[in-house]
């Protein structure tokens, strides 16, 4: 939905709904992009390729994206607000491991999605500078967030509970890659193991008291 | 020094002289392409760019590699050399945690080297099925040998102690990638901390008994 469209009157109306469109075609180039980065990898795919999928002018996805970097960094924008929306929102109140089980489900399912991208993430952060800032802000900001939790349920000290956070971030952000090098094809079930190989290097920690 | 240059008589001297010169221009190449795979990652270099920094013909390199792949290939089989005799060869016969720590130490120093390697393996997996072969291969033997040791250390089932060794590799071979985010240097000091990072991951679950 094109926003404020509510807001003025009727001689806007036709441009509003104009924007509103405008926004579709965004986001379905956008996931035709996604789609074709996850099959092919990201630096195989041509913007022609992907006006080509959606079928558009190759001029028509140039109104809406400058370039293949554009394209990505509106996805890797939403990636960021979802792992945001996990590990780093206040009013995410769940807590304990409960808390550690519903971020990684939830890691999961945006690794599955966004699977191109932490396949070759310093290949593609060396060629964007945005993407690269961003990605280097996420990994420091979701470690410390994960080791912060985990330091009451440990009892470890801040720099134990940081390594193990970064162990899991590592194994986290690497599933979908080991999944696939090992010829398990990855889908919503498959990669639901990472959420068991996650708990288990967390469980033998956990205090008696916690 | 050039195989067998001892076994015959003094007419074919001259040709092993050859020979050898020949293995060392080869070496030479492969040394010079892994530093510039390192500094700009595998798809940015081109063979000509290999052989200006040799101060060669880009002819004289086709003499010894057809192509940019053959070099990976030889690269790939020494690493795949190195890794089975940390993880796979019966005369390593140090058991235990000191087993793992050794192994560690010697995967982090491969790894270090390689980094190109393990920065896009999927990328560079896709363009290579003899690659994608020997590394699947690799991760399967290793993943399962680590399994089979750290099963009478945690006395966990087969299952779990996969998962285990499964995370470890991970963990492993996604060290560096981490270390370059973060903006840490990787260097022989620096890429030790994945030492301290696996045996944190492993000390909780060790038996009493073991």
């Amino acid at each position: 939905m094109a926003e404020g469209s509510g807001r003025r009157m009727a001689p806007s109306r036709g441009r509003s709904v104009l924007r509103a469109k405008s926004a579709l075609t965004r986001d379905r180039i956008a996931d035709v992009a996604l789609t074709l980065f996850n099959a092919q990898g990201y630096t195989a795919v041509t913007t022609n390729r992907i006006a080509d999928d959606c079928g558009i002018s190759p001029g028509n996805l140039y109104y809406h994206f400058r370039n293949r970097e554009d394209i990505l960094w509106y996805l890797f924008e939403g990636v960021e607000k979802r792992i945001h929306r996990l590990f780093l929102d206040p009013a995410f109140t769940e807590t304990g491991v409960d808390r550690l089980r519903l971020q990684i489900m939830g890691a999961a399912e945006i690794l599955a999605e966004f699977r191109f991208f932490f396949h070759d993430h310093i290949a593609i952060m060396r060629r964007d500078p945005r993407v690269e800032a961003s990605y280097r802000g996420l990994q420091r900001d979701v470690t410390r967030a994960v080791a912060r939790d985990l330091q009451p349920l440990t009892g470890e000290d801040g720099e134990q509970s940081f390594r193990l956070a970064s162990s899991l971030w590592i194994v986290a952000t690497g599933w979908v890659s080991f999944l696939e090098v090992q010829g398990t094809a990855v889908d919503p079930v498959s990669i639901l193991s990472l959420v068991d190989a996650v708990l288990d290097l967390v469980r033998p920690r956990i205090r008696p008291a916690a």
